[in-house]
């Protein structure tokens, strides 16, 4: 007998990014920093006793809320702490999202939000970017038409890396029905010279909630750990009815204290990936590739016609050990995403693209 | 505006049991193991560089699925791992029950699944247990007659600690229509003469699913880690579809594998816990508490008239530092829950109450 509910048994699961184990593939394809956690994490680890694991943790990890709410100019009770971007997705759609209720994300999207969508049995618009991947003027407009009860933006975007401003999203918020999640999980990569910050948005819309994640700007990401920011009145159901009662264990709780009390150490890793990421550009754009401007810590190229197809280029880079990502989608099949490595990285990378193309 | 969905607008969130972080408290109130944990968990600890951080970790903790399996004498493919039992309850719920469905529990039980059912929007029902604590016999009826997609049983059994032998449970499994989720949080205290092993009811019925957490068995509450035993078909769609794509950071699998591979530790702090546990139950008797036998690392003690209430005991012993669990509900307002802990703990417990009641 199956038992499955229906709208479980008719959907496909998420399919995360290859992760080999081994230490000498150049892993470009999952947005892994590739810098190492700071120092201060390595010290926090060695203080750590196994005994300390005999009791429960504290449960919503408060310490870790007033480093993050210090960080962002806000107060602990806008902060949840979560098991990585991840679980504060779940959260938001299982607290605020019923089952049948409309979820709209734009197209290209992270390719878990449909996944959560199904598992809450929602229905899901999708609204195509522009040309250039930027949002449509009339975004809110049609998320209302819609009766959107929430809207899913990644800011920076991804696949894409595009930015968008924070003005523009405060239109948004004030325009919208619904709730507006801002999947900031590559916020830190952004050019600082832009001065973006969504704070701006969150302090004059009591609609949206931040993403973050320590996985990418803070090197974590075997560490699962991220948090949201958000109005008290959105944060706290999250906190205190749908997480989990025990969400973070002891030692991640210690460690991501120590990664956000370094914001120098992480900060130094932003620069360097930036600076990468413009050499990087520059070189596939030598090659011949049309590499899109990016905010976050990869890179979306397109593989123009006269080149082996995006798909070939994929594998032939995965025969010589570096993963990038390939999406066999409508307006991605042409392109590969390129996560921005070490600038040694990188060149095995183009050597690797250059011997392939016979550029 | 509020933005929640109504029936989490209605409902009270999960209160966890009391966790000073001091060191000076005896904490005998929520079930942890009085002893800290393997040798080998910490070994394992002091091997990890926070740069293996860096990278995600492997999605489903294989490595730690085939130690449970061989542990069990099951098959990879029926074990998933989880954050905890927590993480599995939800599962199991999101996984198998729609919204409206119904859930049967017994009455009393853990104070977590009306607040799951709550968030998934289902109805419980709560079947009241005999006076001895046990299942009534026409459990598996009620619940066809309330039409329950999913049978919550606690074995052996929180907050009383009786156990249900295998035999009953293979019986109850067989005559329901729905699942049949038995949550052994504490079956690794369960005396081994009694030869108690739900491997016996999974092996006949394909509708269980048994949930195990290293939490208690192995010291390892702060780490957050369980996992549940079931048919294929039952653990694969919680593995591939409804699971948080990384839902454990890489340090947890790498201490729960760990924990795993040292049995004759685990097993050492098991005896000690059952030798406690006899001791203290005698001496409980001895000071006038009637004590229901248990198979747990807890015993429920009934409070009789003449003695300070229950709550009043409860409170006086937490003024003395000692920690045990009151539950403010109808057939437990009269007893404690109290953890069997190191026999140093218990004399100190002891103590505070010969004072407290004067006997």
């Amino acid at each position: 007998m199956n038992f499955e509910r229906e709208n479980i048994g008719r959907m496909q699961g998420y399919l995360s990014g290859e992760q080999p184990q081994d230490s000498d593939t150049i892993k470009l394809n999952t947005n892994e920093n590739p810098y190492p956690p700071s120092p201060r994490v390595e010290a926090a680890l060695r203080a750590i006793s196994s005994d300390s694991l005999r009791r429960y943790p504290p449960p919503t990890a408060d310490d870790f809320r007033d480093l993050a709410a210090a960080r962002h100019g806000v107060l602990r009770d806008n902060i949840i702490a979560t098991r990585g971007g991840d679980e504060l997705l779940r959260l938001v759609l299982t607290t605020f999202v019923d089952p049948g209720e409309t979820i709209v994300v734009t197209d290209p999207t992270y390719s878990l939000y449909p996944v959560l969508a199904q598992i809450q049995d929602c229905r899901i618009v999708s609204v195509p970017l522009l040309d250039d991947w930027s949002l449509p003027d009339d975004f809110a407009d049609v998320a209302n038409r819609v009766g959107a009860k929430l809207v899913l933006v990644v800011n920076p975007h991804a696949p894409t890396g595009s930015l968008t401003g924070a003005p523009a999203l405060r239109q948004i918020a004030g325009r919208i029905d619904g709730l507006l999640l801002l999947d900031e999980a590559y916020a830190d990569f952004v050019d600082p010279q832009l001065r973006y910050d969504s704070m701006e948005v969150l302090r004059h819309c009591d609609n949206v909630i931040s993403l973050r994640t320590l996985s990418k700007g803070f090197s974590l990401a075997g560490l699962r750990f991220g948090y949201g920011i958000g109005a008290s009145a959105l944060i706290q159901p999250m906190l205190t009815k749908t997480r989990d009662s025990y969400n973070l264990d002891y030692i991640s709780q210690q460690l991501a204290r120590a990664a956000l009390t370094d914001m120098a150490y992480a900060g130094e890793t932003w620069r360097k990936v930036r600076a990468s990421r413009e050499t990087l550009g520059k070189s596939l754009s030598d090659i011949g590739l049309e590499v899109h401007p990016s905010q976050t810590n990869f890179l979306l190229a397109r593989v123009p016609t006269g080149f082996p197809d995006a798909r070939s280029l994929y594998a032939g880079l995965k025969e010589r050990g570096v993963l990038v990502r390939y999406f066999p989608e409508p307006r991605l099949a042409d392109k590969l995403r390129i996560t921005v490595g070490t600038d040694q990285e990188n060149e095995r990378l183009l050597a690797a693209l250059r011997l392939i193309t016979d550029r």
